[in-house]
């Protein structure tokens, strides 16, 4: 018999203070590079602030993750160990953002110009030579790759716990290693997905998604968490069962918005998948039920980045239309609850099951 | 007084052992992690192959300077620090070099096809739908992720000598910062150069090379080697006295190889530097003694992908005429002279002396 979970202003209070503590733990760790970076030239400030700009708008999710990982393997409260590893998830998650926006040639981000924009901007503003483009993307390379060393300088911050041949991490290296894994395989996909055998899309739209998102924003954050405060095998075991569905049904969420998603929540455009030409989960379930005319018109719009507005709403009503929204909705469904059963099942104090309860429920019913 | 260096024969024979200690443990790290990625998906075997085709061809300047510097404070004979740090290097390398290709447009590296290219040529072959160019390019940016990811592995698999807080670490740390910021106000010179003052070209030219090449490619190689074995101030101090100059000069050869280089012998197109628009210590030399005609043939070949054979040679022309290529071959001498006496100063044995002065002697008289 589990303990029951606690009210919500419970371990609404305590993740608050973590997020406090958090923030003000990238705030300094920042200032820190910030200052190092400005002995090296004045002009390399543009990439901190880019850092910065990325870094404050985060939803957190993986750094809580990590912090209720932790509680939950007998973590203190507010410990330096889940502030430190929480700063780090956030900081891969901005670099992986910044090659992201440049992958997919994404010109916003959170409603906000992307970093190659950012500094293609900056270069048709200071009347600079050359291709604004070229150096915008150049210049995004260079600050994602800085990011991504500042992101593994806070992992290793962690100290002890985080150090060589700890399962911490083991974790954070399988971590990248299985993200990069998994965003070249949607990439991948989008080229090679037309001249695969269609009977396999699902299958792999699923792998895509399991190394690209399930795994790197929900399975490992949380496995982190619990690993740095010694979790053994069982309990981190009985965290992927909880996680891992839980992550994919909030990429399948993401599918969805990226598909049917309202642009003043999302902060990207309409449509903005099916003009990236993303062979999510919800199109190859489109491209497998539809007609011989509805699928030539669904494999002539994807991929293409011109697509109007119209377009993209007819599109739509072509997805909907086969019942892959319904298909995705009910998998949706399935895997949240796959992962909630797998949620009462965790030896958990009441404390932290109603935070991981309250977080799982956002990241699947999440608007934007 | 100090020893005299050691016959050639005696440091050769040991850095060959190194080198197929380093080769071996590179070898070992990246098979570990093909069949992680082999989990993953088959499909990820190119990003592995990348890397390791890579990672094959490197000179190893970076690892055999961390081994000297190791050797040089005090370490043991092919210890194990020493090889796991080299290969830490060595990746980062790798991963410096396959997103600099990115940058750069430049479609080989050591005369076979850069990463980018390997991946375009790939879509190519396989018949996949939408841009070669485009899935080359992004592809190559996370083949890039991935191996910078490996860098940082291998590098914490030092171990203690490497943890959070020791003086490697931090070296470590600021060589990854450092060749970012670099990198960044090179690409931002090729594009502000043009409308900043003249008269500052020179000195911006060689805070580049300081950031982008000489603390990255020797002095924090050589550093990172003497603190892993517990080199104390002074002598970290006198290994930067020594490598900084060296450093420069040897990015200095790189910049005249860059203009007028044998393709043959380099692996890079015939005057590629003048092509991409580099504004190196060597053009902005140019720049400031030419003439007015002359600056503005310069200026106007600068940064012109399509500049033609002839072009090229009128262009390696206009530079040597203005004495430049002569300042350059003297501020290579005097830097190289500085280094070397910083050498003969050093605390070091006959072997470690002879070693890093080999390495030196070669670092600024190569062809390629």
């Amino acid at each position: 018999m589990q303990k029951p979970s606690t009210a919500p202003a419970v371990h609404e209070a305590e993740q608050a203070r973590y997020r406090e503590a958090l923030n003000a733990e990238l705030g300094a760790f920042l200032e820190e590079q910030r200052q190092s970076m400005a002995g090296v030239s004045g002009d390399v400030a543009p990439l901190m602030d880019a850092i910065s700009g990325l870094v404050a708008g985060g939803k957190r999710l993986r750094a809580m993750l990590s912090y209720w990982g932790w509680r939950g393997a007998g973590g203190a409260e507010l410990a330096a160990e889940p502030v430190r590893a929480g700063a780090a998830l956030e900081l891969f998650q901005a670099a992986a953002l910044i090659h992201d926006d440049i992958i997919d040639r994404s010109d916003t981000r959170r409603g906000a110009p992307s970093v190659h924009r950012r500094f293609s901007n900056l270069h048709g503003d200071s009347g600079w030579a050359l291709d604004p483009e070229r150096f915008g993307q150049a210049a995004a390379i260079l600050t994602g790759d800085l990011c991504l060393s500042f992101s593994e300088e806070a992992f290793t911050a962690v100290g002890r716990a985080a150090a060589s041949g700890t399962s911490a991490r083991r974790l954070f290296n399988a971590m990248r290693a299985e993200v990069m894994a998994g965003q070249y395989l949607d990439v991948l996909e989008e080229v090679a997905g037309p001249v695969r055998p269609r009977e396999d899309a699902v299958q792999r739209a699923r792998t895509v998604i399991r190394y690209k998102s399930a795994k790197y924003s929900t399975e490992h954050p949380l496995g982190i968490g619990g690993a740095l405060a010694g979790a053994d095998e069982a309990l981190l075991r009985g965290y992927s069962e909880f996680s891992l569905p839980l992550g994919e049904a909030f990429q399948l969420r993401d599918d969805v918005l990226g598909v049917f998603g309202d642009p003043l929540t999302t902060g990207k455009p309409a449509g903005d998948d099916l003009r990236e030409g993303k062979r999510t989960v919800l199109v190859a379930l489109a491209l497998d039920a539809a007609g011989e005319a509805a699928r030539t018109e669904l494999e002539h719009g994807l991929g293409n980045a011109s697509l109007t507005l119209a377009e993209v709403d007819r599109l739509r009503d072509v997805v909907a239309a086969t019942g892959a929204l319904e298909s995705t909705e009910r998998l949706i469904d399935e895997l949240a609850e796959r992962a909630f059963s797998a949620l009462d099942r965790l030896p958990l104090d009441g404390l932290v099951r109603g935070a991981l309860e309250a977080l799982g429920r956002a990241a699947v019913r999440r608007a934007s």
